[in-house]
Protein backbone atom coordinates (compact mmCIF):
# COMPACT_ATOMS: atom_id res chain seq x y z
CA UNK A 1 0.00 0.00 0.00
CA UNK A 2 1.49 3.50 -0.86
CA UNK A 3 0.83 7.01 -0.09
CA UNK A 4 -1.71 7.33 -2.45
CA UNK A 5 -3.72 4.01 -1.83
CA UNK A 6 -3.34 5.17 2.18
CA UNK A 7 -4.61 8.77 1.55
CA UNK A 8 -7.75 7.56 -1.00
CA UNK A 9 -8.62 5.12 1.74
CA UNK A 10 -8.52 7.60 4.63
CA UNK A 11 -10.63 10.05 2.15
CA UNK A 12 -12.98 7.65 1.62
CA UNK A 13 -13.31 5.96 5.06
CA UNK A 14 -13.50 10.18 6.52
CA UNK A 15 -15.46 11.10 3.48
CA UNK A 16 -12.92 13.70 2.58
CA UNK A 17 -11.77 14.66 -0.92
CA UNK A 18 -8.42 12.64 -2.19
CA UNK A 19 -6.37 15.66 -2.00
CA UNK A 20 -6.91 16.98 1.30
CA UNK A 21 -6.37 13.56 2.68
CA UNK A 22 -2.79 13.22 0.48
CA UNK A 23 -2.16 17.18 2.33
CA UNK A 24 -2.78 15.65 5.68
CA UNK A 25 -0.84 12.62 5.01
CA UNK A 26 1.92 14.90 3.78
CA UNK A 27 1.91 17.45 6.56
CA UNK A 28 1.53 14.73 9.57
CA UNK A 29 4.38 12.71 7.92
CA UNK A 30 6.88 15.88 7.51
CA UNK A 31 5.69 17.11 10.78
CA UNK A 32 6.64 13.71 12.32
CA UNK A 33 10.04 13.86 10.25
CA UNK A 34 11.09 17.61 11.84
CA UNK A 35 9.96 16.32 15.21
CA UNK A 36 12.48 13.59 15.00
CA UNK A 37 15.19 15.41 13.69
CA UNK A 38 15.30 17.38 16.48
CA UNK A 39 15.53 14.67 18.40
CA UNK A 40 12.07 14.01 20.07
CA UNK A 41 10.58 10.71 20.71
CA UNK A 42 7.23 9.85 18.81
CA UNK A 43 4.49 7.87 20.44
CA UNK A 44 1.56 6.54 17.90
CA UNK A 45 -0.37 5.35 20.63
CA UNK A 46 -1.24 1.28 19.86
CA UNK A 47 0.98 1.24 17.09
CA UNK A 48 4.60 2.15 18.39
CA UNK A 49 7.42 4.76 18.93
CA UNK A 50 9.92 6.19 16.40
CA UNK A 51 13.32 7.44 18.07
CA UNK A 52 16.32 9.14 16.84
CA UNK A 53 19.14 7.42 18.16
CA UNK A 54 22.82 7.68 17.85
CA UNK A 55 25.41 4.69 16.68
CA UNK A 56 28.74 5.40 17.98
CA UNK A 57 31.64 5.08 15.82
CA UNK A 58 33.03 1.66 15.68
CA UNK A 59 35.88 -0.46 14.13
CA UNK A 60 35.09 -3.18 11.60
CA UNK A 61 37.44 -5.56 9.93
CA UNK A 62 37.27 -6.18 5.92
CA UNK A 63 36.92 -10.04 5.85
CA UNK A 64 38.37 -10.48 2.66
CA UNK A 65 41.95 -8.22 3.46
CA UNK A 66 41.43 -8.70 6.86
CA UNK A 67 41.88 -4.79 7.37
CA UNK A 68 40.71 -2.91 9.90
CA UNK A 69 38.56 0.23 9.26
CA UNK A 70 36.25 2.93 11.72
CA UNK A 71 32.79 3.74 10.83
CA UNK A 72 31.92 6.88 11.73
CA UNK A 73 29.26 7.45 14.18
CA UNK A 74 25.40 8.37 12.45
CA UNK A 75 21.91 9.12 13.62
CA UNK A 76 19.46 6.35 13.12
CA UNK A 77 15.72 6.23 12.88
CA UNK A 78 14.22 3.13 15.08
CA UNK A 79 10.90 2.02 15.63
CA UNK A 80 9.39 0.03 18.37
CA UNK A 81 6.07 -1.20 18.01
CA UNK A 82 3.21 -1.16 20.54
CA UNK A 83 2.58 -3.88 22.91
CA UNK A 84 -1.11 -3.56 21.98
CA UNK A 85 0.27 -4.02 18.49
CA UNK A 86 2.33 -7.11 19.22
CA UNK A 87 -1.13 -8.36 21.14
CA UNK A 88 -3.32 -7.74 17.88
CA UNK A 89 -0.64 -9.68 15.59
CA UNK A 90 -0.70 -12.59 18.13
CA UNK A 91 -4.88 -13.09 16.70
CA UNK A 92 -3.79 -12.54 13.40
CA UNK A 93 -1.40 -15.44 13.06
CA UNK A 94 -3.97 -17.72 11.47
CA UNK A 95 -4.11 -15.16 8.36
CA UNK A 96 -0.39 -15.78 7.47
CA UNK A 97 -0.56 -19.51 8.36
CA UNK B 1 5.96 13.84 21.37
CA UNK B 2 2.93 11.99 22.14
CA UNK B 3 -0.77 11.18 20.12
CA UNK B 4 -1.81 14.26 21.99
CA UNK B 5 0.99 16.73 21.41
CA UNK B 6 1.07 15.24 17.60
CA UNK B 7 -2.61 16.25 16.88
CA UNK B 8 -2.40 19.43 18.44
CA UNK B 9 0.65 20.34 16.65
CA UNK B 10 -1.13 18.87 13.23
CA UNK B 11 -4.42 20.77 13.90
CA UNK B 12 -2.88 23.95 14.64
CA UNK B 13 -0.74 23.69 11.21
CA UNK B 14 -3.35 22.51 9.05
CA UNK B 15 -6.08 25.24 11.01
CA UNK B 16 -8.30 22.16 12.15
CA UNK B 17 -9.71 21.45 15.09
CA UNK B 18 -7.84 19.29 17.49
CA UNK B 19 -10.56 17.10 17.84
CA UNK B 20 -10.45 16.61 14.13
CA UNK B 21 -7.29 16.42 13.64
CA UNK B 22 -7.05 13.51 16.87
CA UNK B 23 -9.74 11.72 14.58
CA UNK B 24 -7.71 11.84 11.85
CA UNK B 25 -4.45 10.39 13.59
CA UNK B 26 -6.65 8.10 14.71
CA UNK B 27 -8.09 6.80 11.85
CA UNK B 28 -4.66 6.48 9.94
CA UNK B 29 -2.88 4.68 12.60
CA UNK B 30 -5.98 2.30 12.85
CA UNK B 31 -6.18 2.30 8.98
CA UNK B 32 -2.72 0.75 8.73
CA UNK B 33 -2.87 -1.64 11.60
CA UNK B 34 -5.42 -3.03 9.72
CA UNK B 35 -3.56 -3.01 6.54
CA UNK B 36 -0.33 -4.27 8.03
CA UNK B 37 -2.35 -7.41 9.70
CA UNK B 38 -3.90 -8.18 6.92
CA UNK B 39 -0.07 -8.65 5.17
CA UNK B 40 -0.28 -5.99 2.95
CA UNK B 41 3.22 -3.37 3.09
CA UNK B 42 2.76 -0.23 3.90
CA UNK B 43 5.00 2.46 2.18
CA UNK B 44 5.13 6.35 3.85
CA UNK B 45 6.79 8.32 1.03
CA UNK B 46 10.25 9.91 2.60
CA UNK B 47 10.01 8.20 5.53
CA UNK B 48 9.70 4.62 5.37
CA UNK B 49 8.31 1.34 5.25
CA UNK B 50 6.10 -0.79 7.34
CA UNK B 51 5.94 -4.38 6.87
CA UNK B 52 4.61 -7.73 9.24
CA UNK B 53 6.94 -10.84 8.44
CA UNK B 54 7.09 -14.16 10.45
CA UNK B 55 10.12 -15.29 12.93
CA UNK B 56 9.96 -18.57 11.80
CA UNK B 57 10.32 -21.43 15.14
CA UNK B 58 13.83 -21.57 16.47
CA UNK B 59 15.67 -23.83 19.21
CA UNK B 60 17.61 -21.75 22.22
CA UNK B 61 19.34 -22.73 25.45
CA UNK B 62 18.60 -21.98 28.38
CA UNK B 63 21.83 -20.13 29.46
CA UNK B 64 21.31 -21.18 33.19
CA UNK B 65 20.44 -24.97 32.75
CA UNK B 66 21.70 -25.49 29.20
CA UNK B 67 17.96 -26.57 28.73
CA UNK B 68 17.00 -26.47 25.03
CA UNK B 69 13.66 -24.94 24.29
CA UNK B 70 11.84 -24.27 21.29
CA UNK B 71 10.34 -20.68 20.68
CA UNK B 72 7.37 -20.79 18.72
CA UNK B 73 6.89 -18.63 15.12
CA UNK B 74 5.78 -15.59 15.78
CA UNK B 75 4.59 -12.07 13.23
CA UNK B 76 6.89 -9.18 13.80
CA UNK B 77 6.18 -5.60 12.56
CA UNK B 78 9.19 -4.32 11.09
CA UNK B 79 10.32 -0.50 9.96
CA UNK B 80 12.61 0.50 7.29
CA UNK B 81 13.50 4.30 6.95
CA UNK B 82 13.51 5.70 3.76
CA UNK B 83 16.65 6.64 1.91
CA UNK B 84 15.57 10.16 1.92
CA UNK B 85 15.30 10.39 5.55
CA UNK B 86 18.89 8.96 6.24
CA UNK B 87 19.59 11.52 3.86
CA UNK B 88 17.96 14.25 5.83
CA UNK B 89 19.51 12.36 9.56
CA UNK B 90 22.72 12.88 7.49
CA UNK B 91 22.45 16.84 7.74
CA UNK B 92 21.09 16.94 11.15
CA UNK B 93 24.46 14.89 12.73
CA UNK B 94 25.79 18.65 14.33
CA UNK B 95 22.32 18.78 16.58
CA UNK B 96 22.96 15.74 18.15
CA UNK B 97 26.77 16.53 18.71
Amino acid sequence: MNNKELTNELARRLGYENQDAAQLVNSMVTMMSEQLQEGKTLVLADFGTFEVKKELERIEVNPLTKQRFLVPPKLVLTFKPAAAFKEKLKNTRAIHE
